[in-house]
């Protein structure tokens, strides 16, 4: 379970929520430039745009849940159990491993019809990072200043859809979100309004009631309805600050609390982070699970031509971030 | 539009939204034991329990939106137009505007229990504070650490209810949002189980769907809805941090986005701040629309003996939370 | 559980359905004018307008579910357990045994003001019609070709409600139904309109988009909902016939088949019968559970004069409903 | 818009609506075993196996709606614009215009199965009955007293689906409606449980609340779920009479009253028809708008030997159909 969210009101705020049942191991990575990226069944990208994001970092390799180049393009992966099919290497094609293929395109592509293009020669393997990691289950959202995609590899084969929701959750596949989504196109932001009848003399006893209807569970499809009545409603502000606080905000409204919702397995699926990416300034933010401060790392602010990670381990931003700003005292 | 929430899961965490379509002004204030609270019917209180909440202040008095005293004793009220009844002075109650019902309760009572005995005996007039500041048509969420009431003020007289749900949004009264409450009755956060039918091999493709059905838009009963599910839900964790996050994200799930919700006289409402009281430590815990950062205020930390309010106005936090906390650099 | 309908698209069509968990035993009746009416605590009426309705009879008295008079008064009693409260006599009220209500309105009044004016001076009593029937908890739909009322009982006393949906399930009291009715103020028989998004190029996949939102399910106020949504938005059509099969067709969306309500001794609840009234033609069309005719009673076909009950029994309606009207044959 | 329903309870009780925003013409046609079979691509079928149903009959020719045959496989064509795709005649199928494989599937197949075996044969043409009859973009559901199948020429071809909900109805494709049905699996007949909180005593206020939550527009997708509800939950009785009253009552739940539901060239969609198929007695029901008796006729009671069709036109019907069965009189 997962929200991710693309909104162009001001530029591109990119963000997602990270929701699973146990501690994933995150760090926030900055991968400069001249990182070398291997590929299993490619030659090694040795130098590429730099990336930023949260990844699971192993034998020094950054397995990224989601982040941005040094272009603006963003990107990030959601659960897409039972319906992502990853497929045989094939001669003709780019043979990536699910791993590989955010730091592939982050790495080479500066633009999100770019990243589309490329796309349409590369093969997703089911290639194990190592024998206790098989690939992941995913579907990405892409997104540049201007564009968002969805790109699923299913049984079909490689399809990418225009997202112009700007907004992806898990399944079912995108175009049935999409079709699903179509149910709610009578509800609105706008003030109550009495379409029901003429003979009944309502009187609003409050705001809101024009999207009664809109979904409040954290079931995938809910998720994508809500998040994209909010994404395509909410306007982003001017300043950054304002840009991210909206972002969080909307992701708020999607997150999962601990508590609401049973895992599979036992226990309880909840919003492990939040993060944003500003596409204008190359400054990824990041709020973790019992954070009460946003952190955040610019990009640029980092040595980019380097050939060495960048990490910032979850104590180091616990200690950052766990705590309030505290006001006042004797 | 706001919504109230006290988490009993680990003491009381007491938090709220305050969601209007305009800037309040309010600020963060703690009101000492001896700071004179001058009330219009009343022998003013010279010396009562030591305060901590949001205020608009307004010729050095406070108008509390919410607060919490130094007993662990914790109040909101929250917006009941339509509904909420103030009458004129009765000579055989204690007489009480509006403005001044919270800092007379939470400057008298220690526990819920003795603030809902107090309210027996009062009756809330229409007294204006000023010419320009008529009384706000509320109700009020009061919670300490074992108990929550609701009490609100209508035609039929001063209603006190216990609120097993610990929530409290805005119309209708109390005891209507818990008649329709039990309308989802059927929702759950456990495992997506097939009552349909066992003619049908559902495969779920997710979790959460057990509590589809659960409203998502922001009208006054949805959220109510809302936030009662995950209020009666979702645990606060054991440490002071897990407990306020916890809340936070709760009150996440029910915040109004700008550009969701039209307000009536035009532009949108939205959620002004989140705040949270923690009963354990006194702490006053304050996230402004905009900020990045949770501040806050451990009343032990002040002169509580004092006769002066203390004040952090919306620049001074502004300055303090307005930005991430940044990782790195070169 | 039962839902009640008045229509005034063309004069007065006034139904009913009957849900309940086992067979009830009615008969059709027509009660005529000089049917000596005894009541409890009254002198009993030896005249009174002619009425015809589904009524239980025991020792010849017709326990009354619904009907008409032949005024074109039409008056229907529905279950509102945990809610009817009826009291004591009283000395300065005309007190009436719950059983004796129906009649008593309807043999007295003509029209629907002139029933809520006498129920001003009404007081229900808890008088039994036998040691083995206590009185049924219900309130009313009472209604003429002008308007519609609902009158219920409730521990403040006796409270009478113009019914401007025009229709009438069970719980809640009727004005908390017409406050949760607001919440749906938006939905609309109107085409599918785009209201979510201009960013999203919606192409509506079939009609009736307009009203999703709409609750399916028997509980009693997602029928409140249903049938006001139908009653305020279906019209009744020109003829007789029209306006009966309009009626019949909305409560049809409405009524419980049987096996998808569990009832709370065991067993389902399920719709016994369907019932319309013209007020128009005095005539009472009644569906039963298993006919696929419907039939009817013209109540100014009989001797109107008498004094004797007229009585239509299931076994008599259920030959001559029971079956198809063939077609054809070699 | 319709919805149809294949009801396994007790055999095969197999139904439909018809719901459509102008009248139709349809008329009960029995065609019996020689009345020839003209098929515009194949060899005329001179004799078959005889079918009852309700048609728009043209130049002698029955266009079929829905309908059974003598060994009880039924059948019904629902709308599905935007989705059916009918294809140029291939040289290796057997090319049926669209009017031609409903009397192609029932002259030829006695089982479901057998109908889903011939059907991967089978190439549906875009030819016109005439100048004036473009083919109409449908789907079919198929049922015998065993099993259901729905029917989908679309864009990737031939699509056959075993339907264990046993309905259908418009778009979206079957698969998206059954993934989108399992968002519902949670609802369930049974009596109301608290599965929200056990802190809160909720005590019901009525029967049914264990399906809140099931949609009640009318527009497809809605439904879908609310027939297959009732079609998994509700059973269909021992004798004749009960297995069509049952379905008749599903139906009804589903149908489109006059006026709820705004066509798009103006007007208003609403049923226009009831039938129900007894696959048992060979008995072919029929109720039209504006009908108050159920009209039948049983196949085995006409000529099938015959090669002339027996037609039951709408006045027919009407004049039988169209008043109530009268009780009494003086």
């Amino acid at each position: 379970m997962c929200t991710a969210i693309a909104n162009h009101g001001g530029g591109l705020y990119f963000g997602r929520t990270l929701d699973y049942h146990a501690p994933m191991g995150e760090e926030i990575v900055v991968i400069p430039r001249n990182f070398p990226l291997i590929l299993r069944r490619q030659p090694r990208a040795e130098s590429h745009y730099a990336i930023a994001g949260a990844a699971l970092v192993r034998q020094d390799y950054p397995l990224l849940f989601d982040g941005m180049n040094e272009k603006g393009l963003c990107m990030a992966g959601l659960n897409f159990a039972g319906n992502a099919v990853y497929l045989p290497a094939k001669s003709d094609k780019i043979n990536l491993a699910q791993f590989e293929f955010m730091p592939y395109i982050l790495g080479s592509c500066a633009f999100a019809e770019e990243a589309v293009a490329a796309i349409k020669d590369i093969n997703i393997t089911s290639d194990r990072f190592s024998a206790d990691m098989p690939p992941a289950p995913l579907h990405w959202l892409i997104a540049d200043r201007s564009r968002a995609f969805v790109v699923e590899f299913v049984k079909e084969g490689a399809m990418v859809y225009e997202d112009l929701a700007g907004v992806l959750t898990n399944n079912p596949p995108f175009p049935v979100q999409m079709a699903m989504l179509s149910n709610y196109m009578n509800l609105s932001p706008a003030l109550p309004r009495n379409n029901f009848s003429k003979k009944l003399p309502f009187t609003p006893s409050g705001m809101g009631f024009g999207a009664i209807g809109l979904p409040g569970d954290v079931s995938p499809q809910s998720r994508f309805a809500r998040a994209a009545f909010l994404n395509c409603n909410c306007s982003c502000g001017v300043s950054e600050t304002e840009g991210v606080c909206n972002l969080f905000s909307m992701l708020g409204c999607v997150s999962v609390p601990y508590g609401c919702c049973a895992a599979e397995g036992g226990g309880f699926e909840s919003t492990l982070y939040f993060s944003c990416c500003s596409a204008q300034s190359g400054t990824y933010y990041y709020l973790p699970r019992g954070g009460l401060k946003v952190c955040a790392v610019n990009m640029f602010s980092q040595d980019l031509n380097s050939a060495r990670l960048a990490r910032y381990s979850a104590s180091v931003i616990s200690s950052l971030c766990g705590g309030a700003e505290m006001l006042g005292g004797k």
